[in-house]
């Protein structure tokens, strides 16, 4: 069995990118620009957007973070998004999800011109990408892509089963991995909560992608040998041992199902800190224009 | 055994959409108008522009064809679209595909207004398609799913087994297979060229949509009884006993299959009269400015 270490991979890449932003200074060209618009104060959301602006600053971007308090109104907020949009200076923006419920999240997304739209949610986005044009990916698809290829993992022909049906995870990686080429040319199936033999469907696979945000869904007599397990859930379980009062857990039983597996990410520490740098990735591309010019 | 008989459904939606144009122009209100671009003179292309025209009178719309020849540049086609965006008349258009080599199909499909794209082609018709939000559904799979619909066939929970992962059948169908509510709620797999044990997968499906593109690819003993078979393929296979020389013939072997069928749709006469129909709904959902304002 081996770990896939997702945190080693991300620094590798953080410096990877280092580099690049480094090169491209040296050359005069544009510090690649990102900015966060983060509303209200939850917890969750306060920790990633402070660790998404740090990360930027590590790899040598200009980061912006906008902060409007839980009252902010829709039009304040589309206001603001315009605002960037015509910004010549900032290259990619994201909007921190969860709004509060008197915003449309929806609307908000699609106001984003896409070719700010690093976090890949606009439509436009999302469509390129079902079609194979090139596009922001989002981040956690993006992640799970990298962390396959840097780790040389057969993708061809094999059955990859993706548990949960999400817009921000299960759809946009069912896409992906079903695309001609590598990595890609799975074939895929799709399971969620109305799946009614999750278990059958999962000893088939090949590789699992779990991403039901159900703490340790997936158990040791689900899977076959040689399987490959990509752990996508990050639930926050209370947890009386630890400082914070809470366990991250992912949605596989790790001890159960590590064992039987060739390859296994760790929750957390596999696909967690890849999200992140997915997101610096695509800033990178928008400041390069490389994607839309 | 029940036949699918797709030829049914579409003239009684055919009729319901003539008797709503009959109500909206009693009304005063605007005829529906649909303009179709046709490049060249290739066969296939020239029936199914004429047919979409004779549907549009049908239904009591307007219709506009306009026509080039394959020597049309690049830059006339796209000032074409940009001239038909622009023509408040028109509420929606179609570019008849495949277009000659010369001409970037992506490109022309981009520069299309996504409000009057009714062949749900542009990036942000499939992209909101895919995250689940109103949008214009591409006729194959928006065809498919309203004679599950029509049919009363059960999806909820059921697995749907997908042959082939192009954009414009497997890709979106899956989609919206696997969408919440009905008709969805799918466990939905893919398969394609690249998959390993299609027979295996084929005998758990309690659906299997086929849109390979290979006569007679799925065979008797590939189905479990009381399976629903939704047959896409039209390949023109050459035939000596028919006038024209060949005979439209489906992805599924039908003689052997449907015994084994509870429905099944026939080639001709199944999913290919629906097509047309979805592109009549979505001009009139265009024309009612239904879904984008």
């Amino acid at each position: 069995m081996k770990l896939i270490d997702g945190k080693a991979i991300a620094n590798q890449i953080k410096k990877e990118i280092a580099q690049e932003v480094m090169q491209i200074k040296a050359a005069g060209g544009k510090t690649p620009h990102l900015a966060a618009v983060l509303v209200g104060h939850d917890g969750g959301s306060e920790t990633y957007v402070a660790n998404k602006v740090r990360s930027c600053e590590e790899v040598g971007f200009k980061s912006t973070l906008i902060r409007y308090e839980d009252d902010v109104t829709e039009a304040e907020l589309l206001a603001c998004v315009d605002r960037l949009n015509k910004d010549a200076d900032i290259d990619g923006f994201i909007v921190q999800l969860p709004l509060p419920s008197h915003i449309s999240e929806e609307k908000v997304i699609e106001s984003i011109d896409y070719r700010k739209d690093v976090d890949g949610f606009h439509p436009v986005n999302v469509g390129r990408m079902s079609l194979g044009m090139p596009s922001f990916l989002s981040a956690t698809p993006a992640g799970i892509v990298e962390l396959l290829k840097r780790y040389e993992i057969e993708t061809r022909g094999k059955h990859c089963v993706i548990l949960g049906r999400s817009n921000i995870v299960g759809k946009p990686v069912s896409m992906l991995m079903m695309q001609k080429g590598y990595p890609g040319d799975c074939t895929v199936t799709v399971c969620h909560s109305r799946t009614q033999n999750i278990k059958e469907i999962c000893l088939q696979a090949d590789i699992i992608i779990a991403a039901l945000g159900v703490p340790e869904f997936l158990k040791g007599d689900m899977v076959k040998e040689g399987v490959v397990v990509i752990d996508v859930g990050t639930t926050r379980v209370p947890n009386t041992n630890t400082k914070s009062g809470f366990k991250l857990t992912g949605d596989v039983a790790f001890n159960e199902v590590s064992p039987k597996c060739s390859h296994i990410t760790p929750v957390p520490g596999g696909v967690g800190p890849m999200t992140i740098v997915s997101l610096l990735r695509n800033t990178l591309l928008a400041g390069k224009k490389a994607i839309y010019s």
